[in-house]
């Protein structure tokens, strides 16, 4: 079992050295104290931090080489546009889009993510292949359709029985489209399936006000509500956007210990909304966890672009320059959504994973008065995250992951299928 | 006289060759019809593309080292913290202060800006040791205390008049700080001195809620109208923020003629507001221009962020996804603010001033179908910025600006003064 020691770097206010060995943080010791062993690599990270690797906790990898499929034109023509380019593609577009994700997730100090997309065994070799840690879940999206139903139900499980032999680094799980989308027969066996094999269940809820409208009309309830009745919500539910909700739709969400995932370039982008109800869901007590969707919609998967406009907006909507404050704004980034995921990362903690990322503060950006967390969220950009371990390994060094060029290369290959 | 040959570069959609002679564009030829002939130097520029160098039409320079001085805390409390940093700051701190920000700048792509502070000759020092472009505005501020009138009307001559031994890419400008801070006397004194001399005026203007209510109960109209009651409003004024405007301030601001910067970072951080009426001061002829404003509230003086969230709150607000396109946002960002500013910058063109970024496409940011412009602003971040040409010489090269490292030392010694 290898090992890295990471010296003389700052972890929460604090100057230490970071033990890694094998899969996890070992230990953390004050500056100069740490002892590397045999079979350890020591790194000297003076003028560096460490944070842990970020949880982006709603995605849809593969969809990276979709971006700016529709600028500046409406959500009608924008979904047209989408479906009809994915009428093109295959598993080897999916294996090397994802690859371009994780690449670009890894640049920007991502380490997990949680997504939700087509043909998903492909997506966990590219996972696996870029040494990241995702959870993938098997869309299920009928649109009322019996044939379809059954085709997922069956490619559903067979994927899931599959998933045995994906490393422990990436696991399966399950996704309901949205409400408006997924027959109501379909929510339930995807939910059934789900809470049976101890899975987690995603579902894209309350994005759009007419997703919110249409449902009262049909159901005579919000999406909420009407999960709620169908018994599908609880801890191991991932709802993404939560953008429209009421006071009712909060309680119920709360309770239930739904985790929810705020996408706030995607939904201002698109157009959907900007008053996310972050007080209130945090004051209810829901897990609240940040995502940047997929690029077809937010055009890049950074976390820390998406931390500094969340707060931004935050602000802005509700009048109050506290909103959102910097340790929050981290948390959702971070160890929100490892626990909406169940996984023991998103912290620097003894006994942790070793999902780490390293931080060059040497530049104009770090130049002030200014708390640490201020200036990586508010000032400086992901350029400033030099080196990222994750799982115990280093999966990029001073700016270079392994294989970038290939990656690009192929990825442009596939590209020109989609055209 | 020296000269540049940018070859193979891409520039509004085509490959080109571009020549540099002296301060401006020489020539814009088909890619291989560049030649270079003697005391030009030759760049391959292949996979890269040029963009003119961003104008950033409002900021304060020098207080990039009070980034972060009030994080998550209410305006009051925040100004009261700039106040009292303020009276700590002297020539040498504006000067370093000053570089830093150029530095930070010049790496995000900004070759020229517009600046309001005090101090300003050690501005211009830095402006010109750094190579780059800008209009320093002298700040009149007065409370209403005569005394201080007095004062800054004759340092405002005195500097005026050491200004012309400035080097001709830094010029001089008058402001007036804003309608509730400096007294009507002082406001014309201000106005019809650049008026006098030729000079631009800027000011911060309905920057909030609470300014547009004030000058209502004081002066019984909108700030808009009451400067133009003064007749201070013409096509020599560049007016900050502009957020909180009715359709009259709006009729007024494009009839005279005014520029209008958004800020659209510092508003949503300070809580100021978000809804900046884009299309109806477009709609209305108005010049309406891009800035990031200073470090204490935005953080960063990135061109391309504000770019970016600019765009999607305006699309959020307006529930329209279509709103600020593409094309018209990079214009606020550079030939709208040189138009502003009366400078042949912002636009890559025979005969213009040449000053050009170079952005390098070659990784997962420019990675889509989408058109170049949509990947620089929504997806890649400014460090695809690679380098920098500023009156005809290279400023920035590979990322290296020229006495980077002196740069951060000495900032880091004046900065210890302010703590």
């Amino acid at each position: 079992m290898g090992g890295i020691l990471l010296k003389n770097i700052m972890s929460d206010g604090k100057i230490c050295d970071i033990l890694v060995k094998g899969k996890h943080i070992a230990g953390i010791m004050p500056a100069g104290t740490g002892i590397a062993g045999s079979d350890v690599e020591t790194v000297d990270c003076s003028g560096k931090a460490a944070l842990p690797g970020m949880v982006n906790a709603h995605t849809h990898a593969a969809m990276t080489l979709f971006r700016g499929v529709g600028e500046d034109v409406c959500f009608a023509d924008w979904i047209d546009r989408i479906w009809k380019v994915e009428e093109k593609i295959d598993d080897e577009y999916i294996y090397w889009a994802t690859r371009v994700a994780c690449l670009e997730m890894l640049k920007t100090g991502t380490t997990t993510f949680y997504d939700q997309y087509w043909r998903i065994p492909s997506a966990a070799k590219a996972v696996r292949d870029m040494g990241m840690r995702a959870v993938l879940s098997y869309v299920h999206l009928d649109h009322c359709d019996s044939s379809r139903f059954a085709m997922q139900k069956d490619e559903c499980r067979r994927i899931f029985e599959d998933s045995a032999d994906w490393p422990d680094t990436v696991s399966f799980s399950v996704a309901v489209h949205s409400v408006y989308s997924v027959s109501e027969e379909q929510i339930l066996w995807a939910s059934d399936f789900a809470r049976e094999h101890g899975l987690k269940l995603n579902i894209h809820l309350c994005e759009t006000l007419k997703e919110v409208t249409d449902c009262r009309q049909c159901h005579g309830m919000s999406p909420v509500a009407y999960l709620d009745r169908l018994g599908v919500l609880g801890p191991d539910v991932i709802a993404a956007h939560t953008l429209w909700l009421d006071e009712d739709d909060i309680g119920i969400l709360a309770e239930r210990g739904v985790s929810c995932v705020h996408n706030i370039n995607s939904n201002l982008k698109l157009a959907s909304g900007y008053r996310f109800l972050y007080n209130e869901l945090h004051d209810a007590g829901a897990n609240v966890c940040l995502g940047t969707d997929g690029c077809a919609s937010s055009n890049n998967l950074d976390m820390l672009e998406a931390m500094k406009t969340a707060a931004l907006v935050q602000k802005a909507w509700r009048n109050d320059p506290a909103a959102m404050p910097l340790d929050e704004l981290f948390a959702m980034a971070s160890s929100h959504g490892a626990e909406a995921l169940g996984l023991d990362t998103g912290r620097i903690a003894e006994g942790s994973l070793a999902d780490i990322i390293i931080v060059d503060t040497d530049s104009s950006f770090f130049l002030s008065a200014a708390p640490f967390m201020a200036n990586f969220i508010y000032s400086a950009h992901s350029d400033c995250i030099t080196s990222v371990i994750c799982d115990g390994k280093f999966v990029m060094r001073d700016r270079q992951v392994p294989g970038e060029h290939e990656i690009l290369t192929q990825a442009r290959r596939v590209l020109d299928r989609i055209r």
